[in-house]
């Protein structure tokens, strides 16, 4: 399909041009016609897929079953939770006719489902024999945004997954909180090589609803936050605004404890933040449809039939040991032009293989995250080209936690807090008196909230950055996307 | 999950309150509270997504690729192409309103994507080079269905696939629409057991938009068609209307050919209606979610952990084999409460363990099909339950085969034809001027309408059933769904 030639800004130089020439050129996306809407194009499609067959296979071990939920809700159902309805209803899309029928109520187009879901709980929940609800569902949301839109990160549409489970107790709600975000942080730490910093919201940056949060940060190259998946805890909130009641083991009846957690295609969107570079994608060799591809080099009609022999040996080769290649053997393009195509679309590795590499038995291995060439003996090529995917894998991973570390900065002092937000951007390390007015005004003033406060405790090294008063948590703060 | 006792009514007294009680009472699906939409509980996506994942291997196999556009599209690209917007506009729910902003333009919820693929299309199709475009969406669709919703059959929101290609020529086009109508043919009766009757649409019956339409119908146990699946020569009705064209090799500017494909969650209910039986599902092993049940049975408590070791044994021995297995170790119930729950459910295979056939080496088994029983020996357990599963595979499709003969009825004179639609029911071969005024009378006079031409040419018998005059074609009449 008509692509168009390389990135024609420098990633340090105007990230958010050179992210949306990314996104477009390497055919990963397009422009929707309605504000705010993309069409996920088959590249783009086949990462999502690969992040929801790793993700699918994680939550079906322990225990969790998908189904599909209705996409459209009636408004007095968003209604029911008034914190959640107050947080949801500005960028509802609105259904109020069927063909030329007016509805007798507007139905909202899902933004999340918690509501339409546990409409059904109540149905379906009535003794501790039905409990634990584990349930998932793998679908589209719509939430019309207006500003800000950029493929990925804020659309009006995206596809995710939100998982609904309903418990008989807080401690094994909390439980299950705990359990999936670790599963986000193996699915974005180990596959797609995003190191992220995990811990819980402050109360103002709560999901709507919920009792508490705890989330997944990660830092962007340009300085600013993204948050990469949830999990909540939304304690009795929406059993008691639903009636989802269970008669315990003791003969009581209880309301059920729940939990919501979700991440979406926004994960595509930092990965080509994360990894990319000025020629283009740099995709992790496990989400990547495609991990090798084979560039055949002749210069005359009569070599190119011996030498695309030997790439569809060498395809086969790495078939079999289950990597995803391809040979690129399209006629009317030169290798160099293929070259520049295949470093735009991130493949991982580049094998090139020429006339005199068959007479050597070797081929030539081009690695996309640091252009670092080597060659390879034919017969060890299997074995070589799986060590090495294994070794971008981790050289990914492990440049991306080194940027990190770099943007986390500690501090103490408000003016240089501002001033580390202008200049260095990234993660503000920083204690806090826990008083909600005070994250407010930093926000008022700096543009920069409460990202997370971490897990991992640390020390409380200062007064409260912003009143002076005693601190109560060592926090994160950034701004963020 | 609170489930209801057993079915209360017989398939062949009262088959429309026998089809809601199974879909309700064996948890396949719940009804949502927006007219016509359903909520799939975890069992009916679990069929959902084996055969999905059926579907989705054999098309990528043929070179396809999965993509995702917009679920919201523009009025006025509905109205791009005529026939179209006239057959889909009395059913599409209108997006009117964001948050509290009236959309300047209605926004519909795709009934179908063509207009919004298409539009796509017609911005990255320049050159030969970019065709044939293969692309394939899972996706959710709506169409507001105000009369005789049905579970699966008729719902107002549906999970589908719908596959979209662009071709140079009109050969090309003929022969994808063909490549896809055998893989369905092949997952619809290879892998749901419903034998199909495949052919042409009528000029009347085919797809608003398109050039013909093939389609797939099966007959229903009330004696009702099923269409199960369409693929469509779209010829160049939507490249006109969209403008999609191409530089062809000979440097002449010439606008594709297209094809549209899809198969939905239609099927489930299919399956539904054509296997089951008064006590509840019958699932086709091969898109069973679980295909083996295995029952402990003991009376004291003190065999209860003998037995449940030994269920684990066969369960890992199961496992190792690729069966879909689980122990029903639920204290809380007796085995002839969990014999009728899985019965309800559909399971293929009960696997019955006592302290007696521990001693005797062996196990029980009993099929759904046909609730025949067997004793086999533990050692040849696996071999023996895999063969098992491939007899009720092949018993399924047999009995719906000879289900499907017998509903077929010759027939030469209207008067008779009638009769046989009022007592009978099912396909009424009969020859047809092809004039679409006699095909308009019939179904204006009986209900019935011309299914499916059949590809597979049979001599003209008759004259026209209705007028009299020369017959052209030999065509399936039924009522339909």
């Amino acid at each position: 399909m008509a692509e168009e030639k390389g990135i024609t800004v420098k990633k340090s130089e105007n990230f958010s041009e050179w992210y949306t020439q990314v996104v477009l050129k390497s055919g990963l996306v397009d422009y929707g016609p309605v504000q705010g809407t993309i069409a996920f194009r088959e590249y783009a499609y086949e990462i999502w897929e690969k992040i929801r067959e790793i993700f699918d296979k994680m939550i079906k071990k322990a225990g969790h079953k998908n189904a599909y939920f209705p996409l459209l809700i009636p408004e007095s159902f968003l209604k029911k939770e008034a914190e959640h309805f107050k947080g949801f209803v500005p960028e509802v899309f609105w259904v109020t006719q069927a063909g030329d029928r007016k509805l007798g109520e507007k139905l909202a187009i899902r933004p999340t489902s918690e509501t339409i879901i546990y409409h059904f709980y109540s149905k379906w929940i009535r003794s501790w024999r039905d409990l634990p609800i584990l349930l998932n569902q793998w679908c589209n949301v719509a939430r019309a945004e207006i500003k800000s839109t950029k493929p990925f990160i804020r659309t009006s549409e995206f596809l995710w997954q939100e998982g609904h489970t309903a418990h008989a107790t807080k401690e094994e709600a909390d439980k299950e909180v705990m359990k999936i975000l670790k599963l986000y942080q193996e699915l974005i730490e180990n596959y797609l090589c995003i190191p992220v910093i995990v811990g819980k919201k402050s109360e103002s940056e709560k999901f709507a609803g919920a009792l508490y949060t705890t989330t997944l940060e990660a830092i962007m190259p340009d300085g600013k936050a993204l948050q990469m998946g949830t999990s909540h805890n939304l304690g009795q909130n929406f059993s008691k605004a639903f009636d989802i009641k269970f008669v315990d083991k003791d003969g009581k009846e209880k309301y059920v404890w729940q939990t919501c957690w979700g991440i979406s295609t926004r994960l595509i969107g930092a990965v080509v933040m994360v990894h990319g570079d000025d020629k283009g994608l740099i995709l992790p060799p496990k989400i990547a449809p495609i991990q090798v591809v084979i560039v055949p080099i002749y210069y005359k009609k009569v070599e190119r039939k011996k030498v695309l022999k030997k790439c569809k040996e060498v395809l086969e080769k790495l078939n079999k040991v289950e990597v995803r290649a391809i040979v690129d053997d399209r006629e009317e393009y030169t290798p160099g032009w293929k070259f520049n195509e295949w470093e735009l679309k991130g493949v991982p590795v580049r094998i090139e293989i020429g006339i005199k590499d068959i007479e050597k038995k070797q081929v030539v291995v081009a690695r996309r995250d640091n252009f670092e060439k080597v060659i390879l003996k034919e017969k060890e090529l299997d074995k070589k080209i799986l060590q090495l995917l294994e070794s971008i894998q981790k050289n990914l991973f492990k440049r991306a936690k080194k940027f990190l570390r770099e943007k986390i900065t500690e501090e103490k002092d408000y003016n240089k807090f501002k001033e580390i937000l202008e200049k260095k951007g990234g993660f503000i390390k920083a204690c806090w008196c826990a008083d909600p007015s005070c994250e407010k005004k930093i926000k008022e003033e700096t543009g920069a909230t409460i990202r997370v406060i971490p897990f991992k405790k640390e020390k409380i090294f200062s007064n409260c950055i912003y009143c002076g008063k005693e601190a109560k948590e060592v926090v994160y703060f950034a701004r963020a996307y």
